[in-house]
């Protein structure tokens, strides 16, 4: 109920009477107003206006079950939500929810993770409140050599939203980094229980720099938020919601041919390195060339100078712009 | 110490002096008879003759872990040796043990299995006494599209072991189940945890039917068992230490090469349908040809009656003999 209130407070131009509120979820008064208090004891300010209703006051950068939930907009991704202020890791939080039986779509979001790991086990800087931690899980029906491509899909969802919920320029340095101004604003981390020829799970593990300002020194010249990016604290919780979004919708246009045939277009035109020169840093042997776009299997296609184009594998190499970090 | 102790009493013709023992590994007397009596509380008959030593009576039956690590010969596969009575499946005992930190080789082996599994999900019937169930465990360092070979691998090594201990004729039936006179004796469950371009670990479940002489309607067609081929039981755990043997060296075979290459005339030798009329249950269409056998991939060559030859991927069809089971 207390989702449906924040839905309805932010749809309904400001007022909601206590009395609509009461008809709407058949409860009485006190129920209501009970349902009213434990929203501000969260966080939120909630004024009640004689005559006019309950009134929600400026935007909160919140991040909760609720705050989530009213802003949900999906069939199944995201619909079973876990909400933990604190959690060691999101992706071993799903993978637990999975085998103890979750459904696909089952969701994980963090205010803080104390053992946030990044990819070949680095760890993930998930300091508490700032940013988005947040691990999604599927029960795929299709062979675990397509798996790698659903990292490349929640590039995609992140990206989209993002642009839409803040109104920034992202791009996508491939295979998975979403960037703006080049600079990286998100880490990707997916994982599969698999056997041959079966998927058991998959686990997509994604963190935003949102609210961030400082960086360690490390990283500090490839990396970005969109709060530094956008020059004011972002809300987090639209973001978590039009990313699940974006990830259904992309999602089902990849199951219905198991590739990214239908994808690869709006996934090239966010490429940050399209027709740009590039160096494929190949464990085989490094090589140049002007990057095409993906294919439908996700492979970059990198033209030669002589004109033949290469098909590269991610996992295996890393590829980098010949000018700049990209 | 007990492990050494029972490989002495297999190997010096019969006979070790309590003296011998005690030399050998710098303990008193009385350590050493405490050794003794402990392995003949766990089932070894084990006579002290006046003047010539301390004697192995008979063959029996005896799965633990110093029955096993007394007979292991390898340097990685098993050496890290875990042995339950009972335990609810060995694939996830080793899985639990990779998360804590084992290293590559992790065996784990269990006389009965309460939750023991199959391929997707199915399960395995893991009776108390008279098979074996056994888990190794791979901190591969290759893609892990590459995963699905090593199921290849160990069915070649229990073919190989199996033949070698009881001396009779085994077969493979692509991919990996491992046959005697067309009837299935082992089953292999390949479990990866991966993340794109990068293997946390992959887990082999192997299944021996043993010394089981009874199958469950549903499989008493196409099931057998050792005990049943050879007409006589079977001793469990020099076949485990073979598999681990054999399995060794062919994983570092396949190794070099990151494929079959090297391992597939030995795995063609085996393969029962080797120029046989098959029949290929794909999904997207079924078909009949004569299989030619495995490629370097582990995909099995498939000549169509027009001469074009098809590569049969694992996971996604089935192949069947056009007469007979296999």
């Amino acid at each position: 109920m207390k989702a449906e209130i924040l839905t309805l407070l932010r749809e309904k131009d400001g007022y909601v009477s206590g009395q609509e509120l009461c008809n709407r979820f058949g409860v009485s008064r006190t129920a209501v107003w009970k349902a009213i208090n434990q929203l501000k004891e969260s966080g939120y300010e909630i004024e009640a206006v004689p005559n006019k209703g309950y009134h929600l006051v400026g935007q909160q950068d919140i991040l909760n079950k609720n705050e989530i939930e009213s802003r949900m907009n999906t069939t199944w991704a995201g619909r079973e939500l876990y909400y933990f202020d604190s959690t060691g890791s999101t992706n071993l939080d799903v993978k637990r929810l999975l085998e103890e039986g979750a459904k696909e779509g089952v969701l994980a979001v963090a205010g803080e993770q104390t053992q946030g790991r990044g990819r070949r086990g680095r760890s993930w800087q998930s300091p508490p409140d700032t940013n988005i931690y947040m691990t999604l899980g599927l029960r795929p029906d299709f062979q675990p050599d397509l798996a790698p491509m659903v990292t490349l899909i929640d590039a995609m969802a992140v990206a989209e939203a993002v642009e839409e919920t803040c109104g920034l320029k992202t791009q996508i340095k491939w295979p998975n980094d979403v960037v703006i101004g080049g600079k990286k604003i998100c880490g990707i981390l997916t994982e599969m229980s698999a056997e041959t020829g079966y998927i058991h799970y998959v686990v997509i593990g994604t963190g935003i720099n949102v609210n961030i300002t400082k960086f360690p020194d490390e990283i500090k010249e490839t990396a970005t938020s969109l709060c530094i990016e956008k020059g004011e604290s972002v809300l987090r919780a639209p973001i978590v919601a039009k990313t699940m979004e974006h990830f259904e919708r992309y999602y089902e246009r990849f199951i219905q041919t198991k590739d990214l045939s239908l994808l690869m277009e709006d996934y090239n035109r966010r490429l940050v390195n399209k027709d740009a020169r590039v160096k494929v840093l190949d464990p085989k042997g490094e090589f140049e060339g002007t990057a095409r776009g993906i294919d439908k299997k996700g492979q970059l296609l990198v033209q030669r100078q002589d004109g033949s184009m290469e098909e590269v594998y991610a996992g295996e190499v890393s590829v980098r712009g010949v000018y700049g970090y990209v």
